[in-house]
């Protein structure tokens, strides 16, 4: 038997027939439709009535970018959906007639690299996402930890500087403004701005203007080896693993798997988050270190850990 | 049947015979030696001995403050007792001629919280002491939280400001530096040196020498309601909330226990705490809050979870 998971993001909705190895058979997507929550749930429906001719489909799995309840059945917000308290388990299961498990979109994608990517063979595995901002997910003793109300794992507003950067959580300081594409950017064009001959490269690639320089840009002039483009790494790496160590003194994990969009950066992000967190670690000389491997899963990570999280409901 | 819980600090060995729910029936304590683990062995070994005389005793549990190892058999470094890759489960079974379990103290002391105390009937339960420093225990779906080595719930080395105060573990700005006994004494001291008028009470009670205040007086102070030393307890227990904030985003545990030398101040300590915690908690309007409330067990807790541990071996 195949399930089917679905991840609902701001701008699209994914969603694909995966089988009990991960390997995705089919798959199809949407634009997230920008209105009321029975629009998204409309697109879901049609895309699994879609994906379902050919394909005996046990479940669905989906994972949205949310607060999702214990339950796993209520998205309590979504703050890229502007989604409140929405039933969406049972809004989706009245309308497909199939078994529904809603996930958080971060720990389905921890779940996946834990079953077929790089998390494979650790039972404790802590799964930090580095994209726009930090999410991710926590494998425990072989078993998604949720929490108790569902809302584990917002690794990204863990407080890192007490006076800091201000976070779209209302909060300051929180290590997504440290760590993240948006970290990375702001330090790019904080040098493009301030330092015009050692930020030469970088404004270059901008187009003249500080604001105008993107993250792939500032990973290209890296690859280049641009000193500030590396320094810019180095401190967004720093971070990683300053916060990676905090996440060792609480959860001791055996490893971590770092994937999202500044990973694709590879060991420009990994070799300094290695570094600082071999540093940083308590404890460091006395105690096994954890792992850092990079995700394996990619954008997929998401879609093929709701399929399996519906496939073990 | 019966067990014996044994609590091995730096200064003292308390041992006790406790029943299956939590009742200790009878004690001993002794110095602990300074020397080598073998003489601390002796002394655990004869305690238990005499304690079994008249109790049917089926094993033994050891709570130790240091870091244990995934087998709940050796003490890799525990710094109070200058030990190093100890091998104490197997030198206490050749002497005891029982089972016995190995287990971090503050580990020891949450799980009896969650058995006996003020954790009880909550499965997903984090505890944070507050003493010298900050040890602490996490029970997640009702089960000890011990992480992959076995040295998880290290919540003190959370760093919690990027240039911060040193920390006796190598590293800066660790949370305990800023929310412990220590971090009091900081305050107090602080006021007292160059605020001579507004910390006027503390200086009194330090004998009119800043390095003379200790921190029942700055506790005592707080209780004759003098501003400076609330002060004091309001920058402790903001740090304390703000470090339950940052926990609540990574375990999201249905209660927090709070325990501790410093949680002897109660509500002096909880009060801020619980202020700064929903004020800082990532998503604070969307999401069920955690409680937060004091220990019961007070200095039991680490003999009578020990015990409770070699029960469940």
């Amino acid at each position: 038997m195949l399930t089917i998971g679905v991840d609902v993001g701001g701008t699209k909705v994914a969603v694909g027939v995966v089988d009990e190895d991960g390997v995705i058979l089919a798959r199809t997507r949407r634009p997230t439709p920008s209105a009321s929550p029975t629009d998204v749930e409309d697109v879901i429906a049609q895309c699994v009535e879609e994906l379902r001719v050919g394909h005996a489909v046990e479940a669905v799995g989906v994972g949205a970018a949310g607060f999702i309840d214990a339950d796993r059945s209520r998205v309590l917000v979504a703050p890229n959906l502007t989604w409140r308290d929405e039933p969406l388990r049972d809004a989706l299961t009245a309308r497909v007639r199939l078994p529904v498990v809603v996930e958080n979109d971060a720990n389905a994608a921890a779940w996946a690299e834990h079953r077929f990517g790089a998390g494979r063979g650790e039972a404790h595995l802590v799964v930090v996402t580095v994209g726009t901002g930090i999410g991710g997910g926590i494998v425990l003793d072989g078993r998604l930890y949720r929490g108790r109300y569902g809302i584990g794992a917002e690794f990204g507003h863990m407080q890192v500087s007490q006076l800091g950067r201000r976070c779209g959580c209302g909060q300051h300081g929180c290590w997504e403004q440290y760590c993240s594409g948006r970290a990375l950017l702001h330090e790019a064009r904080e040098i493009a701005g301030v330092q015009r001959g050692y930020g030469a490269r970088l404004l270059e690639l901008g187009g003249g203007r500080p604001e105008g320089i993107e993250a792939v840009e500032v990973t290209q002039a890296a690859r280049e080896g641009d000193p500030a483009a590396l320094d810019c790494f180095e401190e967004i790496g720093g971070w990683l693993g300053q916060g990676l160590a905090d996440l060792a003194a609480v959860l001791d994990p055996g490893r971590f798997v770092v994937g999202g969009g500044v990973a694709d950066a590879d060991e420009l992000l990994l070799a300094p988050a290695r570094r600082v967190f071999a540093e940083r670690l308590t404890g460091t000389r006395s105690r096994p270190h954890a792992e850092i491997r990079l995700a394996e899963l990619g954008n997929d990570a998401g879609m093929v850990g709701a399929a399996d999280l519906a496939r073990h409901r």
